[in-house]
Formats: structure tokens, C-alpha cells, sequence
């Protein structure tokens, strides 16, 4: 995979987020869930918050559905709203399970700072701006859960230790959704500011926020050592 | 069926609707949906305007999924906006495509005015009050045709010329499907009001909600009338 | 006064609007409030009608302190809540109470469809899109009704019935918050889609917002003279 | 002063937040704002990020506007928008300005997060519930500087340092302002909830977003204490 497959768009966001793409695509916690020297204690810290951000997660996705205006950008918008509600979530239902954390008590857990302060500003880039803004806040998490999967799946020295979360970022079902997100992306922005996207007014405003929600990903990562 | 299939806080709603239910149910383009008197062209002009009403009210239900606080009431919001936009709409797309109707043509469909005020005040009811208030003002088109359906399917001198439409409301998908929102619902207003929800202060603009758009759903049968 | 005082892209809005503008300010309604002919029960149905419209225009540009993107734009919508809530309203509030209509009935007022639908239009036009969608959807009212007012106030044979109305809009204080209004929109847009703002993808949609808005205001003053 | 002049829901919602109502009102931050002991980093720094939490609180009190059901909570809210923007903000104007900071750049300073978590969640919660969500939410930055003003003014070993910010929130302007919206918050939470309102199932989520709320203004004074 090149990061290309996700889209024009995107490669222009990524390049334009500078040193920050990498500060959180390649942030200690990433490595160390490849490595498998991620203590479990800072894992289960991480999944149970995650599951609250996907909660959040879906409802921006569904705020995408709202501002859509296109049939196209509607269908992947309540597809992924169902994708992360009847599927993503249930991993994190899944793995909190075998160490008796049901989903009421995920549903119920007490979100952190960096978390709220991710989800609720997506949400906020969407209803203050257009449907460009929000998918442009929404891109990081996206796009950059699947380089990491990919990244990590890819890895000589593999560990096993988080093979499954690995395995659900990196897997072919995942690939193929942020493919068709990607293109989606970019058929939205060509719709929009035309074909030399990165010349009209508003691209600034769009990196600002594909920037900000990035290094509100690596807070993000940032709580999930803390809670070790 | 009873009407209190669908719950008890529509039961209390429908019978709060007064007359306006009946006008809602009853009205004459629904008659002549199950005898089979209505012309096509009305038919045709109705199924063209319900499309672009059914992408506005996945829109609105997809603001259930933001303004939901259960994950049951996420889960189901999500779920329909999903039903609606891969399986209902896909009857007019289906119906109108036999008429060399295409789908494109059905989304850039101009909309009348008692379409739009229809949607737009179900969206607006989200944005100013609560789940409570966006749910009551969704309930008359989901359980009126819920209704509607199974009393034209079960009727004596049944025309086979709507069949397919009716066939769809009366059919077990359909009704399962309000029966799941029905109980969400009841949940939902237990949940703020309490079992006793009638004798709430807020009991009388739910109700406004759910007789406005009632009354929306007559203006919407007289638009397709007008269609002929 | 030549339209232009409002700004250039209320002229370019106007003219792609093609006869819809002639048919909003030169409606029936318009003319007979300029030569007096137009029947006090119309003028009383209208002014309640238009009573509860203000209430949502005033929440549309709240929507716009909400969606704006410099302290310019935040500040002429706040403004512009202040100016409606607190002055503009208060001129139906004195003629309603001097034929004996307080506030509170005002406040209470039936909602007619024809009303109901361009407010929540316009609402819905703002938390779809971007701030422009939303301004392009309030332009119509604000600058027509500044046009009407200089027209009916400049007319030679002017009658004296509808003084209070026709002051009221042609006056200076009405007019400086229009041009306020022009500039800020101008700069809104070149802000967004650059100088050449009528070469950019999305010009075509905010000609739509406008459009329809523009047709939903004839549809109000339809519903005024029904009111007779 | 006593709590209670601000209204018996605030009163009610401060008791039911416990320890964490001290943590805010009295943090370390304010009491070395009331001894003069703070340093003037620190300050400005706070300065700096509370006129970017001031646009974004500006912006949650539209959407007060817009899921207002009363004219009195929409006069209440519009002025609260118009007192912010034009009056409160000019105090971080003039006391940035002294200091070479001039407002295009308070108005483009980086937002930490632990603002950006607070005014988002705030916005959030007008989204996601009811106008009570919303207020509750705002309700502990408007009362609680309200009662550090008050406090601090009156305090026997008073310091000159701050005194402008003291005044400012001790001032009978500030204080009227507080004392109608309490009124209005309580006239407000009897219309949906009731006089006996602690026993509504409403209440607990309420009481969650008062509390999470202030939690937030403890944040935020560590980001100012930091900030030196």
C-alpha cells in the first residue's frame, strides 16, 4: 500500500499536516502495540475509551449523512455509521468481554479530557462548517488507523500480543471501507472547490483541521500510556 | 394488529392527535390506493416527491443517532437510516425505473413546498428540542404507514393495482421495524418523563410535534392529489 | 438606491434568479401595500404570520454566529438576533397591540405551511452547508425587503395606509444594516470562494439557495392575500 | 451574596456537584488572582485563551436562540450573545492591547485543549439534548464567575493587581446579567421538568452536565497556571 490509495485529497492533507502525520501515525504507543511491549493495563485503558470515541465517532459520521449532498456521499456516510456501531464496536466489545468489562460498563465509562476534546471538536468542525469540513476532521482517525494497520501487519518482528486489533485495522473489510472513503473524499472536494483543490480559499481551513484533529490523535494515544 | 403495536406513548399520541389521525390515514389518496381509483400520474408524482422526502428524513434520523443517549436508541436510529436509504427507497427506485425514471433524475427532483415543510420541520423539531422531541414528530409517517399498510392488505375488496406499495407497509420487515422503533420509543420517553409521561409538563409539545406533522402528512397526500 | 448598494454577490444572486426576484418584490401583496388597496385583514394575517417568522429568522441568524468564520461575520449576525428580537419585532408587536393582539397570542400564533417552510428551509439550508448556504437563504428576505421598502417609499402616487411598514424598511436604520449585511456577505464569499466567485463549483448551489428562498417568499405573500 | 440569588436550579445543581464546585470557584488560580500572588504570564496567557473560549461560548449561546421554546429564553440568550461579543470580550481587548496584543491575534491564538474540550462539549450538549442540556452546561462558567467576583472583591486583604478582572465580574452589570439568566434558567426548567424538578428522570443527566462542565473550568485554570 502507498498512502495514494486513500486519495488524492488525503495525500495532499497528510503531506500538508507535516511532522504531526508522523508524531501520531508512529507515536510510542503504535510501536510498542506492534512490538507487543504495550502493557495490557495501558491496552485495556485505550480500548475502553476508544469505545466510548467510536460512540462519538458514529455520531459525527451521522452528522455526515445530515450534510451530504449527494446520494453517493450519503450512502457511505450511513454505511459507515452502521459499520462502526455493528461492527467496529463490537471488537472492543469482544475483547472488554473476556476480561469481564461488559458493554453497559463501556457505554458508562467516564471519558477522558483528550478524548471528549477529539470527538466533540470533529463534531463542531461539521456543524460549523460544510460537509468537507467534517470529513476533513474526520480523515486522521480514518485513514491513519489504516496505514498503522497496514504498517504494523506488515512488520518483520511481529508480535502477536494485539494481533487482533492489528488484524481488524489491517484486514481487507477495513482496506476496502477507507478505499471507498477515499474516493468519496476526493469526488466531494472535486464537487466542490474543482479539480485544483489545493488552490482555492478554503484549503487552509481545511488543513487546519485535518492538522488539528491529528494532534488530537496523539493526545489521544498521549491518555492511553497515562492510564498504564 | 392494534394500533398498540407500535407502543404505548404512539397510542397516547395518536388518540392526543384527535381527528387529524383519521384525516392523516384516512385520506382520500390513500382510499384510492387500495381500491385502486388513484391514476398513475398521481401515483407517479407522489413516488417521485416520497424519494426526495425519504433522503431528507434519513437525514432525519440520522440526527436521532447524534441526539440518542442509549446505545439501543443509536442502534435503532442507525438501523433505519440505513433501512431507508438501502431498502425503501430502493421500492420507488425500482417502481420509477419501469417507468424510465432513473435514479439521478429522482434525486434532482424539484420539491414542492408541503415536501419540504414536511422534512425540514421534522429536522428543525431535532434541532430545537430533544431525542423526544425529533422522535415525535418521525412517529406519524413511520406508524401511519405501518397502519395504513395493514389495513389496506387486510381489506375486503382489495385492487392489486398499488399491491407492491402496500405489500411493502404491510409486509413483515416494515412492521417489525416499527415495532422495534415503537418499543424504543416508549423506552425513550420513560427514560426522560417517567412511566406517568402523560402528566409530564412537557406531554403537550410532544403532542404538538406529533399533530404538526400529522397535519404535514395530510398536506403531503393533498400535494400528490394535486399531481394528477 | 441601485441594487448594488447591497454588494456584488446580492447582484449576481439577483440576477441569476431570473424572474423569481420581479415576481417576490412585485407581488400583488407588494403593490397594493404601496397604493393602500391591500385589505387590513390581509395586512393582519400577514403581520402575525410574519411575527412568527421573525421568531425563526432571528434562530437562522443565531445559526450564523454559530457557522461564522471571522469576528466580522460573528458580529453583524449577533447583531442582527439583537436588531430582530429586540427592534424589528417590536413594530408588529405595536401594530398588532393597537388592534388589540398582544405578544403572547403573537408569540402562540398558528404557524401557516407557507411560513413553516422557508424558515425551516433556511435553518436547514445552514446546518447542511457552509456559512455561505446559510446567508445565501437569508439574503432574499433581508435585501428584498429593503428594495421594496425604497420602491414603495419613492413611489409618486404613495398612499399613507401602510406608511408604518414601507418607513420601517426604507428607513436609514433598516438600510445601513442591509449594506452591512452586503459587505459582510462579499466578504464572506470572497473569503471562501475567492473574487471570481462566480467560476466556482459551488456557485450553482447557493444560486439554488437563494432561488428557492426567493420562491418561498412569494408563497408567504400568497398566503397573506389568502389571509383576505 | 448568597449562592442562592442566582436561582434555586443553579443552587440545586451546585450542591448536587460537590467537592468539584470548590475545586473551580476556589482553585489556586483565583486565589492568587485575589492576592496578586499570580503572575502575569500566567495572566495573559489565560487572557490569550478565555477571548477564544469567549467566541465558542458566544457560539454555544446562539444555539440557546435556536432551542429556545419562549420569547423570554430567546431576548435572554440574544443578549447574552450580544453582552459576550461586544462588551465582555472588550475587556480582553483592552487589557491585550496594553500589552501589544492586538485582537486579530487573540482572535487567531491557538486554542489549547482543555479549552477547546470545554466549549465544544458545551456546544455539544446544546446538540445532542434540549435547551436544559445546553444551559446546564453553560451554567457553571456564567454563575461560578459570578460568585468568584463577588468573593473576591469582598475580600478583607484585597490585591490591586487584578482588580479590573474582579470588577468586572463583581460588577452590578455582570451580576444583573447573572441574576436574569438564573431566573430564566429556573423558569425554564419548571416548564419541562416541573417545580419538584430533582425528582424528574431528567435530573441526574442534567446534574452530569453541570458537573462535567465545571470539572472542565478546572481544566482550564491548570491550562492557565501552566501557562507561566
Amino acid at each position: 500500500m502507498t498512502t495514494s490509495d486513500y486519495g488524492r485529497v488525503f495525500s495532499a492533507l497528510r503531506e500538508g499536516c507535516g511532522d504531526e502525520w508522523n508524531a501520531y501515525t508512529h507515536h510510542d504507543f503504535v510501536e510498542r502495540l506492534g512490538d507487543g511491549s504495550l502493557p495490557i493495563a495501558s491496552f485495556e485503558h485505550y480500548l475502553i475509551q476508544d469505545y466510548v470515541f467510536l460512540i462519538h465517532f458514529a455520531r459525527a459520521w451521522s452528522l455526515g449523512v445530515i450534510k451530504a449532498e449527494t446520494l453517493d456521499e450519503m450512502k457511505i456516510c450511513a454505511s459507515t455509521v452502521d459499520a462502526l456501531i455493528n461492527h467496529e464496536m463490537s471488537l472492543h466489545v469482544k475483547t472488554c468481554a473476556a476480561r469481564g468489562i461488559d458493554e453497559a460498563a463501556l457505554f458508562a465509562a467516564r471519558e477522558e479530557v483528550a478524548n471528549l476534546a477529539y470527538t466533540r471538536y470533529v463534531m463542531d468542525a461539521g456543524l460549523q462548517g460544510d460537509f468537507l469540513d467534517l470529513i476533513a476532521a474526520l480523515a486522521p482517525c480514518c485513514f491513519g488507523y489504516g496505514e498503522i494497520g497496514l504498517r504494523l501487519a506488515g512488520a518483520e518482528a511481529r508480535s502477536t500480543h494485539y494481533a487482533d486489533w492489528i488484524d481488524t485495522y489491517a484486514g481487507d473489510e477495513y482496506q476496502r471501507v477507507m478505499i471507498s472513503i477515499g474516493e468519496m473524499f476526493d469526488a466531494a472536494v472535486f464537487r466542490r472547490l474543482g479539480p485544483d483543490f489545493q488552490t482555492s480559499p478554503r484549503w487552509a481551513r481545511l488543513q487546519t483541521r485535518f492538522t488539528t484533529a491529528t494532534e488530537l490523535e496523539v493526545g489521544f494515544w498521549e491518555m492511553g500510556l497515562r492510564g498504564a
